[in-house]
C-alpha cells in the first residue's frame, strides 16, 4: 500500500560491495530501472549473491525448457502462492519471452484456462503439485512428465524452478516488497507501438 | 485455450429476441466489442435478462460504495475463485473506474497488498470471508463494517455483489468462456496516450 | 438464534410494489406461509425481481432434469455450503417432489450415501465440484456427464442451478435469514397422514 | 443406497453371546426397533461391549452437561464429519431430549445458526475445534470454557464425547451403515400428535 | 511444555479400583514405567476400562494384519493428526515390533516415503483417507484393499484401528498428555547394544 | 523405500569440480558420512554452490537466533511440509545443538506441544504462517515478533530460513532423497554413552 521497498533496511547503492552494485547496475541498464527485489536482498549481500546465482543457473537457459516456459512455472506457482511481486514482475518477463500479452494473466489466475500446449499443461500440473502439495509427489508423477517428452534435465528444471520460487514468494511475503510500476505494463503492447 | 466463446451453443445476434439483442448492441456500442459473457448467456434469454437485471441493480450505483469499490469486490473475490473472465474483464473496468492501472492486478493476486484505504480493506475482508467461508459470517462481522462507516445499504451491496459474482464465477467455470482480448490492456495506459 | 427474518430492514407487504406483493401472496397461497427469503429480498425490489425470475427459469422445468433432481442439486451444494435456510426449505421441496422423506437429509449430510441413481450421482459429483472447486472444471467433466446421458441443456441446468445457489447461499449468510418453521416437517409424513 | 446394514457380515441375534443379545433387545424394547449400529458392531462382540460401555459412560449422565447438550456435540461434530448415521440417529435423540424439532437440523448444517445459548455455543466451538483441528487445542481454549461456567468434569465430557464420535463417525464410514428409517421422523412431531 | 501428565486431575495409584490399578501395574512391569495415557485416563475408571478393552481387542492380534502393521496405522494417522503422544509412544512400539529403527519416523512424517510393502501402502492409503476424509470412503476403496489380499476381517481391523486412534488422538489433544521420556529412544538401538 | 539417493543421476566424487568435492569431503569429515542431499545436488554444481552458500549464510550464525533456534524453524516447517529428509537430518542437528533428545520429534509432530520458550513459540508461529499461508503475513505479524524481543536482523533470519527450507523441502520432494541412516539416531543418546 506504500512505496516502501522492504520492511527491512534498504542500502544505498554507494554502500554496496562492488560485485553486488555491479549486478544491480547491470539489471538496471537492461530493464531501465532497478527491480525492487534487488534492493531488498542487497541488505544481505551473501544471500543476495547466492539468490541470484541460483536464479540465473535455473532461469537463463534454453535447453529442455524455453525461457518462456521457465517463466510460466514462476507465474503459475506464484499466483497460487499469492505473491504479487512475482506475479507482476515475472508476468512481465513472461509476456516478453512468450510474445503473448495474455498468458501471464491467465496463468496467474487459473493455469487450466491458459493458452498453452498440452506439454506445458503437464509441466504446470507437476509444478503446481510440487508447489502446493509436494509431499505427495511420487515416481508416477515423473512418469507422466516423461510421457510428454521431458527428460531428466528438464524435469529437474521444472522442479527446481518451482522450489526456488517457493522460497522467493516467501521472501517477498517477509519483506512486503511491491513490484516496480513499469512491470505492470511491460510486454502488453505490440512491439513498436 | 481456444477462441471458443462457450462450451454451449452461442446464438447469432439475428436470432435473438429484440430486447436481448438491443442490450448486447448497447454494450457493444459502449465497449467497442461484445463481451463474451453476453453471447454466452444469450443462449438462455430468460436467464440472460435476470442476470443482467441483477447485475445492473448492484453495479450501476454510486451510493454507499463507489462504482470502483464495487468492481474491487468483483476482482478480489474472482481472483480467489480462479475466474479468469471475471478477473480480466472486471479488472479492466476497475482500472478505468479507479483510474489506477495497478490495483486490479493487486486485488486479483493478494488483496492484502493492494493500494486501498483501510475502509476498503475492511470491505474486502468481509467480501472474502463471505465468498470463501460464508457459513462463518456472524453479527460481529457486520459490526466491524459499521465501525468503518458502512451503513445497512452499503453492507447489503458488499454482500450481494459478492454473492452475485460467486454465481457469475461458476457460470464462467461451467461454460469455459474466455475474456475478450481487449480487456487485458484496457485501463492500463494513461488517458490520451 | 432469533425470529429475526433478516439483519436488514424487512418491508411491510403494504409498502411493496404491486408485482412484488403479488408474487409474495402467490407463494403464500401455495405454501400456506411466506418463505422468509421473499420478505428478506423484498427490501430490494429490483434484486427481488431478478432473483425470482432467475430462480423460476432454472427450477420450474421438467425437461432434462426432473424438478426433484433440480432440488437435489440445491440441497447437496447448500449442505456443503452450510446454508441452513437452503437446506431446510429446499429439503422440504425435495422431499415432496421426490416423494422420499429421507433423501434430503442424506444429500445435505453426505451426498455419497444418498438413495439416488448412478446418473444422479454423476450429476451431483459435477455440481459439488463446480460449487466447491469450480476453477478445476474442465471439458473432461462435461464428457462424464454426457456418458450418463445428460445433453447440453441438462448440463447447463446442472451448472446454472449450482451457480445460482452459490449466490443464494451467500445472500442468506449475509442476511442471517432462518428457515420458516413449517419447512422442517414438510414432506416427512406420508400423504394423507 | 441400499438396505444393507453393513459392508461386513451381520450376525443373527440367535448367534450372539447372551450379554450382547440382551443389550440389543433392551434397546429394541425402548426404541421399537434395533438401531443398525448395534447389529453392525455385533460382528465384533469384544468391540461391541467396549464401544457401548464407553458410549454409556459418556452419554447417560446429566451432571455438568444435560443429556441434550451431549447430543448437541454429537450432531454438530458428525455434521462436520459427514456421518449420515450419526446425524440422523443422534439428531432424533437430540430432538427428543431438547424437546426441539429444529435444533438437530440446525446443528448438523451450521452450528453457528442454531437456537442455542451462548454457553452451548462455547461448548460447540470447543468441540468443533477438537474434532476438526484438534492439534491446535491449547490451555487458552480450556480457559474460555471455564469462563462460561464449565468445570473440569464438564470439559472432559465435552472433549471425550467429541473424541468418541470422531471414532464412531469413522466406524460408520468404514461399514457404510445407514440410519434406520424411523430416526428420520422421530422427535419432529409434537408429543401426542 | 511441562511435566504435567494431564490438564485434568490424575489419581494416585492407591486410590484406584483394583482392576484399574492392576492393569496399570501390569503395563508398568512390562514397560518399566507407566505410560502417561494410563494415568490420564484413570481419572475416569469406566472410560479407562472401555478404552483399554477396545484397544486390546484391536491391537493384540496377529491375524490378517501383523502387530507391526497395526502400529503402522496408528503412527501414520497420528502423524497426520499431529498427536505427539501417539506418534512417540506408538512409534516406539512400532520400531520394536517391526524391528526397524526408521519406519516410525518415516510414517509419522510422510507415509508415502516409508520402507513398506505395496500391500502396506494400500493399507495406509485407506487408513489415511478414512482418518482425514472419511465421508468419501466408498465400496471402491474396499475393492482396492481386497485386490491387495486383505479379507473382511483385515479390512475391519484397518478401519477400526484408524477410528479408535481418531478418538485417541483427540483425547490426548484434550488432556495435553505428553509422551513419557523413554518412548523417544525405545527401539532405536540394535538389540543388545 | 529404496536406497536410491535421488531420482536423478548422482555423480561420482571423482567426477566433481574441486570446490564441490572439497565441500563434500569437509562435511564427510565432520559428520562421518556424506549427507545424501550433498550428493543429490552435486548433479548440478552451480545450484549446489548457490544452495550451500545460501544455507551457510543463514544457518551458521549465532546472533539474534541461536543455531539451535535456526534448526527449530527447519524442523517445524519441514514437519508441516512432510519432508522426511529435512525432518530427520535437521532433527539430528537440532538435538545436538539444543542438547535435547526430544524437541525435534515434538516440533516435527506438533510445534505447539514442544518444550520451548514463549519467545521460541512466537518465532515458530511466524515461521509456520509464512511457510503455509505466507500471503497473509502483514505488518502486525512483525510487531508480535518485536514484542518478543526480535530485532530486524533476527526477524529476517526467521523468515529467510523458513523461505529457504520451503525450497529445500520441495527439492527433496522432487528428487525423493532419503535421509542417511545415522541421522535417525544422532543426538538421541546422552553424550559419552
Amino acid at each position: 500500500m506504500t512505496d516502501r521497498i522492504s520492511r527491512f533496511p534498504v542500502p544505498e547503492l554507494t554502500d554496496l560491495a562492488d560485485d553486488v552494485r555491479e549486478r544491480i547496475l547491470g539489471v538496471q541498464e537492461k530493464a531501465g530501472f532497478i527491480p525492487n527485489v534487488f534492493l531488498m536482498l542487497a541488505h544481505r549481500p551473501a544471500e543476495f549473491r547466492a539468490f541470484f546465482d541460483y536464479h540465473d543457473a535455473l532461469m537463463e537457459k534454453n535447453e529442455g525448457l524455453t525461457k518462456a516456459e521457465r517463466e510460466m512455472i514462476v507465474v503459475a506457482t506464484s499466483g497460487a502462492g499469492n505473491c504479487l511481486y512475482c506475479v507482476v514482475a515475472h508476468g512481465a518477463v513472461l509476456r516478453i519471452r512468450a510474445k503473448n500479452a495474455r498468458v501471464a494473466d491467465q496463468l496467474a489466475t487459473n493455469y487450466r484456462k491458459a493458452e498453452i500446449t498440452e506439454r506445458q499443461r503437464a509441466m504446470l500440473d507437476f509444478a503446481m503439485k510440487l508447489s502446493t502439495n509436494g509431499g505427495a509427489v511420487e515416481d508416477a508423477d515423473m512418469a507422466v512428465l516423461r510421457e510428454h517428452g521431458f527428460d531428466d534435465e528438464a524435469i529437474w528444471d521444472i522442479g527446481a524452478i518451482t522450489a526456488f520460487f517457493a522460497m522467493s514468494n516467501r521472501l517477498v511475503h517477509l519483506t512486503g516488497t511491491p513490484p516496480n510500476e513499469p512491470f505492470y505494463l511491460m510486454g502488453r503492447l505490440p512491439k513498436g507501438s
